[in-house]
């Protein structure tokens, strides 16, 4: 369903282990970005009145989940802070086109092929984690990454035919898999 | 109680006459730069628990105003496109201080008082539009602008001592006024 082309390595579950608080607070980052990230190109694109329709109930729940994980950390007395982004999203980042519209589809396809990657590893935490209570709160944001994926290579089939966006999301989902068996030493969510 | 020192000009009114569609669509830019600016406070000072708490529904407000502008642009056929944005934003942002705390404070102020104009203008258009419907429309906004130049000035004190704010919501109340007088040719929600 989610398209993507590699499973999560173990690896990162040892990360996880070692490195939980530093990840729950990757994960507040991960949540505001996301925000961020529906909300810029809702204005980005104002010519696109869909795109305002669909994205505003993203970045509620983006906010939304972003306040629930502030709450847990507060709840562990885990202080919130600024931390060295990992190289997923720059790397992730690095593969948009500069011209429209490829430009367009690609950030939209972007944006969902990280909230597909988020959701496939909710679902390893909540099998994964001991702490029943963290389990089930990732457990219950899977849904709605898997609904933000669909949403965002809906939308770029806006700028560009179905055929067109469905190779393109082929071939982002491959350098994908790359970065995300490649790995990263920073313990985050997308490591 | 919205401490502005200075009421809407009668100019303006004219303006409003003359070119409705466009100070319309300047509302919808408006309300989306609204939406961004509490999105940016709240990530720009990640270490204050309280700015994701309580911007978090300025957001989603802004962003459901923005989208019910949107809808009324549509059923007057009235094509949203970018505007050459009028001077009152950047004099505003150019009062902002450069070092911190007065940053935070400036800003958030800066937010409060832009909030406040608003609603002073809502108020006007609603007692001067000859249409219903939109007088309606914008008399509904009033309560949530002033409710959010009330949270702004709130959070500035979370950076500074409450009579520091007061002093320096003053001082910025009494530039904004000078701004409004001056007036902008081009015809905007702020001119």
């Amino acid at each position: 369903m989610l398209n993507l082309q590699c499973d999560t390595p173990q690896r990162w579950l040892a990360q996880v282990d070692e490195h939980l608080d530093e990840i729950l607070i990757d994960h507040a980052h991960c949540e505001r970005k996301a925000a961020s990230t529906a909300m810029n190109l809702m204005f980005a694109y104002i010519e696109r009145e869909q795109l305002a329709r669909d994205l505003t109930p993203i970045v509620n729940e983006e906010l939304e989940h972003y306040r629930m994980v502030l709450d847990i950390l507060k709840s562990r007395n885990i202080r919130f802070r600024r931390l060295r982004p990992g190289s997923y999203g720059k790397q992730m980042h690095e593969l948009i086109r500069k011209l429209e519209p490829g430009r367009a589809v690609d950030r939209l396809l972007i944006a969902g092929v990280i909230e597909a990657r988020s959701c496939e590893r909710f679902v390893k935490l909540r099998e994964h984690l001991p702490d029943r209570e963290l389990a089930e709160f990732f457990g219950s944001l899977f849904e709605s990454e898997a609904r933000h994926y669909s949403t965002y290579v809906r939308l770029a089939k806006l700028f560009a035919p179905d055929d067109t966006v469905r190779a393109r999301l082929g071939e982002l989902m491959a350098e994908e898999a790359r970065i995300i068996q490649e790995g990263d030493p920073l313990p985050r969510v997308h490591s």
